[in-house]
C-alpha cells in the first residue's frame, strides 16, 4: 500500500508521501510516489500517486514524455503544440490532462490485469499553482474523473488513510499555518507507519507556498532524520502524558448512562 | 460497519462495542453487538459480533436456543446433554461451539448471499472465564476457525479497526490496569466515531474481572454519558496541547535527511 497526504492551506500546499510498495508481503520495494516540476517563476506542479505501481508509473512516464516532446519542439500530427502539465493554461486543465492520461493507461492495461486477478485501481493527487491562478489540489480517480479540495475539505489522503486521519481531522483547517500543518502531517505519517507494515520510511515532502510559483521545499526524510525522530519520539511522550491526564472512568457498576 | 474492542489484561477482560449497523448509507439502524451470560459464581461469557447482521443474529439465536433447550431439560436425539456456552467444560470448548455454530449458519446462507452480491462474512469475539480455568479471549472467523489473544497480542478489534488502533498499540499491554485500559478503549472508540460515520453511539461496555466468574460491569453508554463526554472533550483538549508542545519542523529548504 501507500500513504500520501495533500493539504491545501491558505499559506500553500503541503505534500507528503511514503515510499513503500509491495506486490505481496514478501515482495517489498522502495519507489518514490512524488513527482514535482517547476517552471521558474511561472508554475509549480506536484503529483502524488497510489495504487497499482505499473499503472501509476505508466501515467507519470507518459506525462514526462509529453513534456520532453514539447520541450524538444515536437508537435501533434496536425502541427499543433503538445499540451503538457507545464504549458496547460490552468491547474484545472493540468488535472484534466492527468485524468485523460490515467484513462488511456487504464484502457490499455485494466482488462488484462483484472483477467489475471490483479487490481488496476490507481489514484493521483495533483497540486500546484501557476502565475495568474489560485493554488489548487485535485484528487484524480482511476476513471480519470476528479474532485477538488475546498474550504470545507482542505485535505486529501491516498492509500492507507484511516490510521492517520483522526489527527488531520482535528488539526487541519485552511487557516492552519504550514509549520503547524507539517507537524500534523508528520504525526499522521508516524501513526500510520507504526500501525501498518505496508507504509514505510523514507518519506518525501514538498511545499508549494502560495504565490511563489515554485517548489519551496523538497526533502527526503530518512529513518534517521532528526526532525522526524524528534516528532515521533516527542509525540509518543506527549500522547502518553495527554492520555494520563484524562479522568478515570467510572467502573463501580452503577450505570451513569 | 461496526467497531468492537476486546482487551485481555491480567486484571480481566474489557469489552466494548458500538451499536450502529447499516445496509447502505441510507439504511442505518441500532442493534447491540454484545451478548453476555453469567452462571452465578461459575462462569461469565461475552460475545461481540461484527459483519453480516443476519449471520451474527443467526449465530447468537442458535446459541441462545441451545441454552434454553438445555435449561428446560431437553436432550440430543441420542439422549445426551445438549452442550452450550454455559455447560461447556472449558473456554476453549466455548470458542469451538461458537465456531461450529458460525460454520452451520454460513453453510445455510453464504451461497445465496454471495449469489445476490451480498457479503456473508462475520466475526465474533468470545471472552470469558469459568471457575477452574484462565480468563481467555478468542476471535472466531467466518469459517469457524479461531485465534486466541496472548501475552504478545493482548487485544483484538472487529470491524472499523484502523482509526482506533494507534492508541491501543501505544497503551495496551497485559499489565495495563482496567481503569487505564477503559480510558484507552473510550479514546479508541471516540477517534473511530469522529472519523467514520458507520460507527456510532450508544456503546456497550462489559468488564469481566479475573477470578470473579461474573459480569462485573455492564453498561450502556449514551451520547450524554458524562464519562464518555468528559473523555471525549478532555482528549480533544489534551491532544491539541500535546500537539502544540511538539517541536517545529524545519522548513528552511535545507535537507537535513
Amino acid at each position: 500500500m501507500t500513504y500520501c497526504i495533500g493539504l491545501k492551506l491558505e499559506e500553500g500546499l503541503v505534500l507528503m508521501s511514503d515510499t513503500r510498495t509491495n506486490a505481496g508481503l514478501d515482495n517489498v520495494s522502495r519507489f518514490t510516489k512524488m513527482s514535482t516540476w517547476e517552471v521558474g517563476g511561472e508554475r509549480a506542479v506536484a503529483l502524488l500517486t497510489a495504487g497499482n505501481l505499473s499503472i501509476t508509473q505508466g501515467v507519470i512516464t507518459r506525462l514526462k514524455h509529453a513534456i520532453t516532446d514539447a520541450e524538444e519542439g515536437r508537435t501533434n500530427d496536425d502541427g499543433s503544440e503538445i499540451e503538457t502539465l507545464l504549458n496547460a493554461p490552468s491547474m484545472f486543465r493540468v488535472a484534466q490532462i492527468v485524468g485523460e492520461t490515467m484513462r488511456d493507461v487504464q484502457e490499455r492495461h485494466r482488462k488484462t490485469l483484472e483477467e489475471q486477478g490483479a487490481a488496476a485501481d490507481a489514484t493521483v493527487l495533483v497540486a500546484g499553482q501557476r502565475n495568474g491562478g489560485q493554488h489548487r489540489l485535485f484528487l484524480i480517480y482511476s476513471a480519470g474523473n476528479f474532485i477538488e479540495a475546498s474550504y470545507d475539505t482542505p485535505f486529501f489522503q491516498l492509500g492507507e488513510h484511516k490510521y492517520g486521519k483522526p489527527i488531520l481531522d482535528r488539526i487541519i483547517t485552511p487557516e492552519t499555518p504550514i509549520s503547524v500543518a507539517l507537524k500534523a502531517a508528520f504525526v499522521s505519517m508516524d501513526s500510520t507507519i507504526r500501525s501498518n507494515l505496508t507504509v514505510g520510511l523514507p518519506l518525501d515532502l514538498a511545499i508549494i507556498r502560495t504565490g511563489q510559483f515554485k517548489i519551496d521545499l523538497k526533502r527526503r526524510i530518512e529513518q534517521e532524520d532528526p526532525d522526524f525522530q524528534r516528532i515521533s519520539n516527542e509525540w509518543s511522550d506527549a500522547l502518553r502524558n495527554a492520555f494520563e491526564s484524562l479522568p478515570e472512568v467510572t467502573t463501580d457498576g452503577a450505570s451513569r448512562g
